[in-house]
């Protein structure tokens, strides 16, 4: 590829741009994982961690990317051929239960249409059935990657809350942490999975567990070998701010920064910003006349848009001449959707301006392709935003 | 002012958006400037500066921002008293006619209506008048970063040819150097001056004097006191590829890789990149419905477009709401144009992403100000640009 | 901890001290990992890792810490209940037992003495017991960590084949790795077991696995449960440079840079600069009066030394002394060596006046602490590193 | 030269090592130096520099390196033909006397023997010969960096008015401010000089004039053409935090976090660290049998230690063996001294490990080059530190 002047607009749903002042603290000299500094940053991390799954209770953290999570989630809480049922939101969930079967476990999984968030009447309705409780957690995800689709966790609780039923809820919320409101504790999840590489704005290489006292229970008797991903010991040395086995360090000392930032921000301004983003982006794209993969207003992911081209075009050819053109990588279709959709990340460090120059990137590439489309998309986004943007001028200085 | 999230877009004609491996190499220890690592780093810049200017003839590299190089040039060639041709192109073209007074010389200054770039004839008219030749330089601005008025250079060359006069021709290329087409030795220029924190692509805090055998031997004679701008003990030293006082290092590092990056894409691709981004630029002004501040097409800026606003709006109060809302800096009107006018800098490590980014800030903020315009000026230059686009996508990988 | 001036000297056995060019390009920012730049590198790290096993098989890069490429060696290749055979050279080695343990594996562990390596002899005579072959694999620590003893790794594969039994080699070479000469494959060693944060110059987060044939067919019937650590998906996709799931994208940018500076500086120039370190260490400590923790010369490590501290004195009290006067950070001693042993890391990135500088750093502790030795250690020291430098000046310039 | 692995050690008497906080924030991006983020950044850097020039008056902060405010010393407050009297205390004196000269002033030099600091007597004798009082300034280095003497300025004050004489009082401080305790209001001085490059931890660039009412008063009838260099204009801008020409901006983001970073430690902290390496250093030196330079005690300079080599060893010749061989750059013999001397910078981010290292790679060289030397300077270094090292271990965490 030839040589490409000015930034890269890394626009796949996560990883995300990383802020300059996380990288910073990255590339700080790694420090001894056994001394007092590092123990000050351990607690600190620990705790912060904490408020942005909004919980009281402990956060694992692992040096490992996110799919690592998944695993630790499973085999903390789960023996060898336990039942679990599943939401088939799209491909992450898919390859969640892939991953439960090699590991073991009888994993069923409830059909959807890649379109649509779990259905919670579907499973209450499937829970109810299961007189004996052979089911021992349910595992949705909260934010699935591959479709935009942002799926009702509280609605899942009540689901089993009404089915009666003692299964664990477990929830993977990779690509909603940091961008999109999520309670652990309120909403009663058992246990959460977390990556550092979508709204946390860091690179990956750190994944989390959140854990309800149910879960921590469940741990005690749970029978799938592990020892990287177990919560016991991890959560004794934790308490000094420390850690069993080495940790990531330099990704930890990013970690630190990314949560001082999303608290000056506010957490609130921050998910509104990605509420702004979203709805502008789905503006443009239903200007355009293009559909969004999402088929439910309800469900609509702040964090990506998966748009849908109509059938004869080619989402790859398009993304690849946006990159070789106007240097923007946009995320590509998965699994069934593969060539048909391409998926607009507007998450993690990111603001208005952003939002537009990336629609700009897309509509250029869609005349540069010949694919048909109503011209003015970028317009109606910025008339969207304009009317709705941030704070305004204070008084210079 | 409150958080604001995600890159700044820094859209000043000046300092520009410095790539982040030329900030990586400026965070490079220091070395010692006395020894051999730096030997061959000095060897290297001071060689590739040439390239920039298309001069075979020396070029100096002062550790001073841009205004420095304005002082070097005169001081180094003329004498006390010494009367100066200078043509008022805008703010800079004034600004250094000042310096010329405050340094005891005799600045005669033809006045200009800072609509329109160095006018040739008027040159070579009062050249020719001055028959005993008392006139011992005439001075310009290449690129008035005021203005966004762009001076052919050439012209001014043979109209001093054509008047039989021996005045050297003083050249500041401050906002144009690597981002417009430049020939200190084709086009005769005397002196070129530099900087380094426009299209070099560093921070400010280098700048340079290109000199050619002339202007050298006029400095055997000229009586200005100076020191520290002085060349001649800088040429000796510099041949080794050392500096007669400490250099500034780490911006030396930095030119380093920005003329690699420089050659890597190509000077004409570069050349090409900055005329694409401004015609996009000027196109959307000109559909809202504005005046662009250059009233000559043959001398449109390619670095940089001042726009000035209908009566009755202000330019500051527009560039405040642009940066409060959209964390956008642009560059404000000077001197008489203060607040009429706003400059959107379009130069440096910039691609045609970032211009469409950049213009739905501004459409954005005339929306959020009320401001009258004809909205889809953004429209007009995806068009232009989409159409003109950069060489399309390689085979993947 | 008051304020402390300059830099930091990091001399625990790891994480060691990163070099600047490893942390920016670590800083750089996070490409997408399912593009075509992260094609390109991750070619690039998958067959340069090679080089520094010495292997021509495939290394799986993991995105976790090294503990976790222990877990993936031995959930890879075995099934639960299988017996395997680890011999007791110090912390390291008997961490690694308990994880087995932990999976469900039936782990026998020789014991030794934390002062010697593996008993090859004794292997030899245990698989020789062992008639119906219910041992599947030896696991050994090639550099124990804890104690500053190298093993002979290519003894105890002989010892296996004289043996005539077919268990599986298992070597964690994590510190040792890119400091000592290790041969994956001319010693048959079927999985080796390597981390980021010592040799290799880089953070924590990185952890490998050099694989055999034999491992490779061992892996298609064992039947521990694994999926994040499993082999056969990530060998699939790492055949076009990807990764099944998101991989660590920027320390895998900073690892290509560190590969290219060992090869730049020469693998062999490597090793014997680590064996002049520990040399030099050494010398000085014996000098001190101070006993070495490793009994055997043959077994001395290279890239750490543990230090035993005479009765009465406290390791910890004089690592934390040295820490505060000194800014320098010692390893501590581990099980049955707490407070008994310090331990001094002289790998990584790391020169003949640091390895001074550091043993300085101990003299001084010693004198502030009032602990016995005979002064002049560091003069010992530096006799035998002066009579042993690198090349010598080269001609200015 | 080969492949050097590890730090380098940056041992010449500036520039300095830069820390990694200092070059972190100078890599930031650059901001609009006429934005309201600027305003705080000028209005911090110019508020924060008077506190380590222990001034209450402004200080100018020129984007020049340090032989720039030299030049805007002089221009400032004098006019072509203006006598003034210098002391030379070595090269550095020497070469601020040459540039008077070039700038049309009157210097004279009273003769030194570079092995002393200024002679107060000889310069209350000459001015008391003044009668009429031609002398307009007294200027003087306080920190000589070629020789390593350090000159007590508030006797040249006192010498000043002893005479009854109206001179101003101008002082070099490049080598000393930020190292070497220095009070501009409290010792009377008119102008003092500094650059960022020494005890600031800054790389070159930047360079500062603090100025006193009467020196003020001065500019207003000084005659020499200035522009660049002018004060009455700074001044002016400065008051709200701007500069009337570019600003160096990323160096001075730089300045405000080592300004930040002094604080931090506390002044008189700093002072005392700087004054126990250096008599660590002078009693190395003093063991191995070499004389220092500085040849009063009482004049020592505690930012570096100039070593004359007994005679038929080349200074030179050490230097680059200690280059190739160990990776440290230390001060070359300047002028007279050329060859014969070598200069331990001991100053900035600096600390008594740094120390000890520095006079082993010192030692190491003694023997590589064969120069006969008294071995154990260092042990006597690390004795004098360890009896007087900083504050002990404070409880961990």
């Amino acid at each position: 590829m030839s040589y490409q002047a000015g930034r890269h607009f890394l626009q796949i749903p996560g990883p995300t741009n990383t802020p300059l002042p996380v990288l910073a603290a990255i590339a700080k000299p790694t420090i001894d994982h056994r001394g007092p500094e590092f123990g000050r940053l351990g607690r600190e991390v620990l705790a912060g961690i904490k408020t942005i799954f909004k919980t009281e209770n402990p956060v694992i953290i692992y040096p490992a990317s996110g799919t690592g999570a998944w695993e630790a989630a499973l085999c903390n809480t789960l023996s060898p051929g336990d039942q679990i049922l599943m939401f088939e939101t799209g491909w992450f969930s898919t390859l969640w239960s892939k991953m439960a079967k090699k590991l073991g476990l009888e994993a069923e999984v409830i059909p959807g249409d890649w379109r649509h968030g779990v259905d919670a009447g579907a499973i209450e309705a499937r829970l109810a059935e299961d007189k004996d409780h052979r089911i021992k957690a349910v595992c949705i995800v909260h934010n699935e990657t591959s479709t935009g689709v942002t799926s009702r966790v509280a609605a899942v609780r009540r689901a089993i809350d009404k089915a009666g039923h003692p299964a664990l809820l477990l929830v993977d919320t990779i690509s909603s942490l940091g961008s999109i409101d999520y309670r652990h504790d309120e909403w009663g999840v058992d246990v959460t999975v977390g990556g550092s590489q979508k709204g946390l704005m860091l690179p990956p290489g750190l994944s989390f567990n959140a854990i309800s006292d149910k879960a921590l229970a469940a741990s005690r008797t749970a029978k799938l070998p592990r020892s990287f991903w177990d919560w016991e010991e991890m959560l004794e040395i934790n308490a000094k701010g420390f850690f069993p086995y080495t940790p990531s360090t330099n990704l930890l000392q990013g970690l630190n920064v990314a949560l001082g930032m999303l608290h000056e921000e506010g957490l609130d301004n921050v998910f509104a910003r990605h509420d702004r983003a979203a709805e502008a982006t789905r503006r443009c794209v239903r200007h355009w006349g293009f559909e969004i993969q999402c088929a439910e207003p309800a469900e609509y992911s702040s964090s990506l848009t998966a748009v849908r081209l109509p059938d004869g075009h080619s989402a790859d050819n398009l993304r690849a001449e946006i990159l070789a053109r106007f240097n923007m990588s946009l995320g590509n279709g998965l699994g069934p959707l593969a060539d048909k959709v391409f998926r607009i990340g507007h998450l993690g460090d990111f603001h208005d301006l952003m939002v537009t120059g990336v629609l700009t990137g897309v509509e250029m590439g869609l005349r540069v392709c010949g694919i048909p489309h109503n011209p003015g998309g970028v317009d109606v986004a910025m008339s969207y935003l304009a009317g709705n943007a941030g704070p305004g001028a204070t008084p210079a200085n």
